[in-house]
């Protein structure tokens, strides 16, 4: 009883920790969130801290991966083979109320099954958007490779890793299904969705960041600032129509 | 004639700083080079240095910029419309003997001048080969938008922007020539290429890494290992055959 106790309290303890990182890194960016930040937040010494999480990199890490199942969870919810009964690209915490924008995920596209090149373009969409309305899955994914894998134990970051790989299956098995495309494309394209998502999130001028004062004073490269959305839309396109020209 | 000298002094003082990161980085990787590593290397005080560079992302963003000058000039000078002239992959110095499995980059697939669809799949190759023969700017383009660009001035992050966007519409006025994709679609081409070049290259069991420590003690999860340049040319293959399906 006093066991199950302290091991509900250690979960809760370590649940306070990840929600406190989570909601500093939403409000800031991942970068910008120190070990003594998220201690402060949630009212613990550091060295306290470290007893639940070894590295600031592993507090990190366990959100990634948390991430990575909420965000396969929706995607094998929501998408659909082009039916019109995707629900929004909204995380479950944010949906309900206000989300009337994002309700219909292939609006006037394509209602009906669609033919296969509707499809693609109807999943190409609905992938982009599920990714855009995550801006901390995107920073988080670009930097568990960079970083988060690198400054953890190497039994933290196989963990991570078979977590992370189970969720990518569970993907690409859905989207194979409606996609009908092989197992290595689908694979390509949930890389390429993934790692794009990451990568163009870094490059695209976020509120308050230096890249949007440097779009600001210098109009002439504005035209460089990238839209995650519609880019990795025009891009996801395009690989799985290519993906069909060439099985 | 004095003041003359002292530049000259000044750029030569820069190009053994650039020099040195260049070696330690291509010898380690980028993350693991410090300031200090580069001014033990270099022979001077770090202090001294930063005279010549504000900080150590100054001189990386430096030499990203001098490997986007470099690989835009060897794909314009090297990737032809599938004719079997393209003279490898290697970097100038790198090339000459030795150099024998680089070689033609189209070998026996479109010597000709090729379909549409030969074509595309010749550039994609060469593109991707091109890039994976260059770890080091792999590595720099992961890190380029992610900590570079944010640890420098203002003024040097636009420097080094208009320098990059300057050498990216070279390449994608070439292969938009090449591939018959309007402007758009080019420069989401470049963007995808470099940019998955950077994250795969991030993902990649490189040797002596902590990843590859982790696959060889895990074989369970050796298939997860991103190899960089089978991947990138299927992904941009496929990706350019969509292009051309849906202009």
């Amino acid at each position: 009883m006093q066991r199950a106790r302290s091991v509900e309290a250690k979960q809760q303890r370590e649940r306070a920790i990840l929600d406190a990182a989570r909601e500093l890194a939403e409000a800031r960016t991942v970068r910008e969130v120190t070990l003594t930040d998220v201690a402060a937040a949630v009212g613990m010494h550091k060295s306290a801290m470290l007893r639940y999480f070894e590295t600031r990199e592993q507090i990190f890490l366990a959100l990634t991966a948390e991430a990575w199942v909420e965000w396969s969870a929706w995607i094998r919810g929501n998408l659909e083979a082009g039916d019109g009964r995707d629900r929004g690209a909204g995380q479950g915490r944010d949906q309900g109320a206000g989300q009337g924008r994002d309700q219909g995920a292939g609006q006037g596209r394509d209602q009906g099954a669609g033919d296969g090149r509707d499809r693609g373009a109807h999943a190409a969409a609905v992938i982009a958007r599920s990714l855009a309305a995550r801006p901390l899955f995107c920073d988080l994914l670009a930097h568990a490779a960079m970083n988060l894998e690198r400054n953890v134990s190497l039994e933290t970051a196989y963990a991570y890793k078979t977590s992370t790989l189970e969720q990518v299956l569970l993907v690409t098995d859905h989207l194979r299904g409606l996609l009908d495309l092989t197992v290595q494309q689908t694979r390509d394209l949930v890389g390429t969705a993934t790692s794009m998502a990451g990568a163009f999130w870094q490059m695209s001028a976020t509120p308050g960041s230096q890249l949007e004062q440097m779009y600001t004073e210098h109009p002439d490269i504005a035209h460089a600032n990238v839209e995650v959305e519609p880019r990795l839309t025009r891009i996801l396109t395009a690989l799985i129509a290519g993906m069909r020209v060439n099985p």
